[in-house]
């Protein structure tokens, strides 16, 4: 930690300042400049965060040296993570695609969407059978019967089903129905939420809060990890900015600063980000060109009819030329699909 | 909703729109400009939620008239809302101050604190018992501890307690101990929450989530509403911008936004906007002679030493100032405090 | 134009916003719902931006139904706007790659990349001469001197030049040495500037200002259209949100939606929005994958003595290896290069 | 400045960043700690604007120490600036309004705008002869004829005027016209205009663009100090987020941030921020007291039928109306009016 003095500080509240620092059993490395003193503490940075030096007298700014997180970070572990399910390898060289429709709907749906998306080449499957929605007056999914229709159909299919959990009460019902456990952007700090997760052993897919920096959203990460569980997904979805012409603002430089920040697989969710299903296919490939490891991506069979999010949803031949497209794209930057 | 149709939307295009809206219930209305036909569609707009119109054939775009909150809008009740809380008025003339510390810490503290406070003027106590913090290596709150001691604090004061409810599993808990209850920003779109919260007949204060619009906020209270609990506070504590100057950007704009859109009372917290004591009081004069009917600030004996927020809290000797300062504003715009 | 009255509008009100519609010559066409009345003003909209109807009483909200661009628009012209550069053709097929140092040193240093670009397959050279920097005790371009060292260079290698022009008193001299001339994104709503540029024969490459909308950005590219100017080069640039672990957020969903509302070609600067050359790479690949139609990259031979934008800038050697990856991302989405 | 090394950092690394450093004239000062080594370069930042050495291999970022503005910084000048007009003072104990039309239409319309403001109590006339509108196809003002206008209400009513310069083209005609040229935000990073303005003995009211950082606002300050002009009136005036409710959120903290940082005066223009005549007397209050030297507010007799930016101006009624109530507000805050 760099603490920076006000040019007037004075000796006291220097010498407070310095001896607060050694107290926390931090050691004191002083610098006398012409126009500012800075003060170093070296050692374990964290105990700030109880103790915050910023609002002692006499000092200007405190700039931390070390990051905040620990075991998401790629200084702690320097190789990918790589999570298996199954045969399905989530974070290396084969770049992984989820699909489905935003919520379950009906067992035939469901069971033709998951088909079509099998075919297409995508190896999990995305359902929602709690979703979150803004008006209380929408649909808010099927619930239990919902998670059952997807145990059907993973047998059917033999494709992996990713869910979302809304509820620390719906832990054991959803640990049950998924294989891997998604914790939407609007719970990324529900850390109640983050800290049930952290102590199951299935992979989790956290998606970036819409007004996330990535350091919130690495510490967000950092909760699950100290729970015990490190098979976490990170999935960009778009944050919010000023632009209304789409719904979200893709952060595809989120991707290189990731990669650098954490050895965790990167997903993008290009769906969510726009909201139109029109433009999903040009954001999917410049996010495998930019080094996502997987993508999630909306399919529903008849969106004009879908209960939730038609509008960015696309139609299973529309997804299968995707598909044909991101390959190409894939193999262009040296990875396989 | 009116559904402006594309330039070269075809014959066939059209008729598939009006049949849609007409199928849903709702009237048509034609108008054909020399540019562009725009559809109206009379009637229930809330069936669009379910049933997107933006993704058919020919659709450039829909724009709803409606405002998708109900119960909480001005429209459905004209007379400003006050929430009684014994002899404390909420959304009067009366303006309300909430102060206490980040978090509860320790039975002397809180009293010291609690005293101070009301001493000053405020008549309603804060303090949190669980705390949503960034870090996982943060100190988390008592818990039931925590509010233990606000009971018997409020016991020994007399002032009603305000604390935040984090999970739906610790509502019980958190009813027993608390008189108003607070869903933090972070927690704004936590829908199961609001659902919470909104089956019981205690005050909520809601703050606005750091990326929520005024609308997104006033459909999380809504959420509340739609369950019975008509007694909600809006709380205004900083939105997320470009500048980092201070902590959050405060949009003091929000307070004749949601008077007009509201009849719910409207607080600003201005200590977590700024995450600086020393430019909480300028913030909360503006607030006030803006027309916000309470504030929430956070008030530490000895914020070098506070478990939670340090950096942003008052002495009691400076909230008491300020108090003296807020009064004088306070009476400037025909207001009480 | 649709303008939706309050519920409360009385009869006065709603006749004397017919009236005034009337009297800009406008059709009035009115419809009755059970909560709101909503009047269609069928004729030119543009008549409401001297007169705009929000200010009378009665009014709830006014929404413009027509683009407010005309001659920019995809659907004042449908084809692809083709900019030919002698042999270079900026829209069409080919992707076209602009590259260079931030602003041109000396003849030495400028020679050399310009040669090394071109080798790289680069077919345009960029340099500034007049520099926009934020601290008016930095380098501020060479001026004159840096205009001559350009058009020195383009006669050795053949490169057309794409420069800066900040002050309207500077166009002929910057049209003289120029082939393309520069509108950054400072000056993207510098409408002065933007006129000048407008009355040329040369091609404008327009950048997208840091906070301005997909619609602010066509209306500054119709400022230049509507004095004569049709060539004209859209360029995003990174938009400022508030992540902070790049410069800037790049936009690349503005590719789509420029593709479907305007005619223009669409470039992308990943330079200056992420401002690290170490994340350049990634988001060209991303950018040429989405649909862009070309790209605009800091080159320098000496990055770390550059006196502007070193940070930013690729080695040659980078570069060329950069171009590669490229040319197989652009083959992969059915694009040469 | 402060280096902080990667963990990884090669001692050739280290040592060619250490050189690096007192090749350009400054001390260096090592501080090696457990997890990362940090390096001190003690003696003039500026030259790392040139030179920077974050691109060097080994170093993981760089912090200033030092602020970039000098000349407007608190440090440079303690006392507040105070900017004498005759008889006006700004900067001082009496708050300051600029009121008028948005832009000059007639001789007949602004003298009576101009009496009306001036017997509500303001002492200083706006009103824009050069307008910058965000579409070609929009009223453009008066120019000149407009200036001339200015003059001669001046000379009729003795209020000061103040009016925007666009282009340094213009410089002359405004200078003879104006007793306070102003700076739009969209011109904030206008460097050129900076440095004409710099030049001239006449206060400069600079607007804070849309999306400029508080650093950046002093930035462009310095430009104008740094010419020689020190006369510099600082306006915030709504920065651009997320939030569409109104035209843009005013950030009323940049108040206290810039008392802190400047010994400019602050001025706020809540008519521009919100863009609705009916919020603007509820933030010109909250402005007050929250401490600026002053308000910008737009002002027309006829705003139905004003050539710009009606909807936000207020009809002279209700702004002899608000500044009955300003008055109270800044004799609660212990200024005057």
């Amino acid at each position: 930690m760099i603490i920076v003095l006000r040019p007037d500080a004075t000796k006291k509240e220097t010498d407070h300042v310095i001896q607060k620092i050694k107290q926390l059993g931090l050691a004191v490395h002083i610098s006398k400049g012409k126009e500012r003193t800075i003060i170093g503490a070296i050692g374990d940075e964290s105990v700030f965060e109880e103790h915050p030096l910023d609002t002692l007298p006499g000092v200007e700014k405190v700039m931390p040296i070390l990051k905040p997180y620990k075991l998401v970070s790629r200084e702690f572990q320097k190789e990918d993570t790589i999570i298996n399910l199954g045969k399905v390898k989530i974070g290396g060289k084969q770049i992984q695609v989820i699909a489905g429709p935003c919520s379950v709907e009906t067992r035939e749906t469901l069971l033709h969407i998951a088909r079509e998306i099998k075919k297409a080449g995508a190896r999990l499957l995305r359902g929602g059978a709690f979703k979150p929605r803004t008006s209380p007056y929408a649909f808010q999914g099927l619930g239990e019967e919902g998670l059952k229709l997807l145990s059907e159909v993973k047998k059917a299919t033999g494709l992996p089903v990713v869910t979302e959990l809304l509820d620390p009460r719906d832990t054991d019902i959803v640990y049950r129905h998924s294989d891997i456990i998604q914790i939407g952007a609007r719970n990324m700090q529900n850390f109640r939420l983050l800290t049930e997760v952290g102590k199951l052993d299935k992979p989790v897919l956290l998606k970036r809060g819409l007004a996330a920096t990535i350091k919130e959203f690495l510490m967000s990460a950092e909760y699950i990890a100290s729970e015990g569980n490190r098979k976490i997904i990170l999935c960009e979805r778009g944050i919010r900015t000023f632009e209304t012409s789409v719904r979200n603002t893709l952060d595809l430089s989120a991707i290189p600063v990731l990669k650098e920040e954490t050895h965790l697989p990167v997903f993008i969710d290009p769906s969510h980000a726009v909201g139109r299903w029109d433009m999903v296919a040009p954001l999917a490939r410049a996010a495998v060109a930019c080094g996502a490891d997987g993508l999630m991506i909306e399919v529903h069979s008849d969106p004009e009819n879908a209960l939730c999010d038609g509008s960015q949803s696309l139609k299973p031949s529309k997804f299968a030329a995707l598909m044909k497209e991101l390959k190409k794209v894939a193999i262009a930057v040296g990875r396989t699909m």
